[in-house]
């Protein structure tokens, strides 16, 4: 089984290693992580990416990953990028992304008529590519999956490993990994934080985020 | 501020992936990922991590984070590293440790005395460090904070962030990163997986890496 996640500059990087680290623990699976020319990634935590491969030299995913971030608004002007992930999703058992990864998928025609989601200060942009915003931390319909923002990526996995190998394997990979979160603060959701602290995030980062993401999108669209 | 990340090869790249993520969002911190010479560093999933520096350029620490991964193995017995880290510590506010990253700090001599945890599969030997096992996801003595396996780091960085800047900042970067965690298996822990996925992953995977982990750990002290 090969496993496909797709990098791109300025990518989320733990919207890709959250999945990556439960994944790469599939018994039969092998991980390819690709980027367009197989150079280094620049992530947005001070540190690079060094992919096994680029595009070129990628096997056909059984299983194709696209992550999010910031890069995403970038990522989907680039035609070879997103040729790369339609090809590949013809042939994938599952087409998944994490974050604002779904946008992605969308610029490939990926999401028309699917219930999907992602991060949570962008879903209001999934009707742009025919999708149906849902409001759950993992959507699936059919083989295509999308998750919430950045963490949901660990919870996808699990759900994933589940499906193609049992749930068995998935709680044996789930204890290897330790995960058995215990935030020191509930909230980390739109809806169940405090008002206060999604006033402040939405005024300091999203507002402005959100608002070049839209550019991006109908620039494509 | 700056958040020092140690790297070395077969690092397990969540335990380092998943703190950096939420830290790197701390107002005023700067993330510096080392490893010994500054060349890319090999993950246990596939890929390379290409870190900002080697330890000669590295600024002095005042929050010190050691992953952890079947590469620890060799790391303690790196002098270079363990030198590194002993150094760091010295001039560092928080001395910090994810997964087997705590045997790193033993080797250093940090956990003299100290309060800790580590990967559930190696909580045994902590005391060979002069540590005191305590059953948490995050232990905190004094200045040294160590987390659980893998995926603890993440809850564990919440932690940090609360310690240095107050928990509506830490409840505003879990936002960010959607950290509402919803696994959807229970278990996840030694105390609460179900017996079968203990005996299981013990005799699959951790009696043999535990012994051998054993064996490096009583080389070196």
């Amino acid at each position: 089984m090969n496993i496909v996640f797709v990098l791109f500059d300025n990518v989320t990087q733990l919207d890709f290693t959250g999945p990556v680290q439960f994944l790469s623990r599939l018994p039969g699976a092998k991980v390819h992580v690709v980027s367009k020319d197989g150079a280094a990634v620049k992530t947005d935590c001070g540190f690079s990416i060094l992919p096994r491969s680029g595009f070129g030299q990628c096997l056909q995913a059984d299983v194709l990953c696209v992550p999010g971030g910031h890069g995403v608004r970038d990522a989907i002007a680039d035609t070879a990028l997103v040729d790369f992930v339609r090809q590949q999703a013809k042939g994938a058992d599952y087409i998944t992304s994490v974050c604002t990864g779904a946008f992605i998928l969308g610029a490939a025609g990926l999401l028309q008529g699917k219930k999907a989601t992602c991060h949570w200060a962008y879903t209001q942009f999934l009707p742009l590519f025919g999708a149906m915003y849902q409001p759950a931390r993992v959507v699936r319909d059919g083989n295509v999956i999308t998750a919430g923002g950045v963490t949901s990526g660990i919870d996808f996995a699990l759900e994933l490993i589940a499906a193609i190998s049992g749930e068995a394997l998935a709680r044996t990979i789930q204890l290897a990994l330790e995960y058995d979160p215990a935030p020191p603060f509930g909230g980390g959701s739109l809806a169940r934080s405090n008002h206060e602290t999604v006033r402040h995030l939405r005024a300091s980062v999203y507002d402005k985020a959100a608002a070049e993401m839209e550019i991006a999108i109908k620039n494509i669209i």
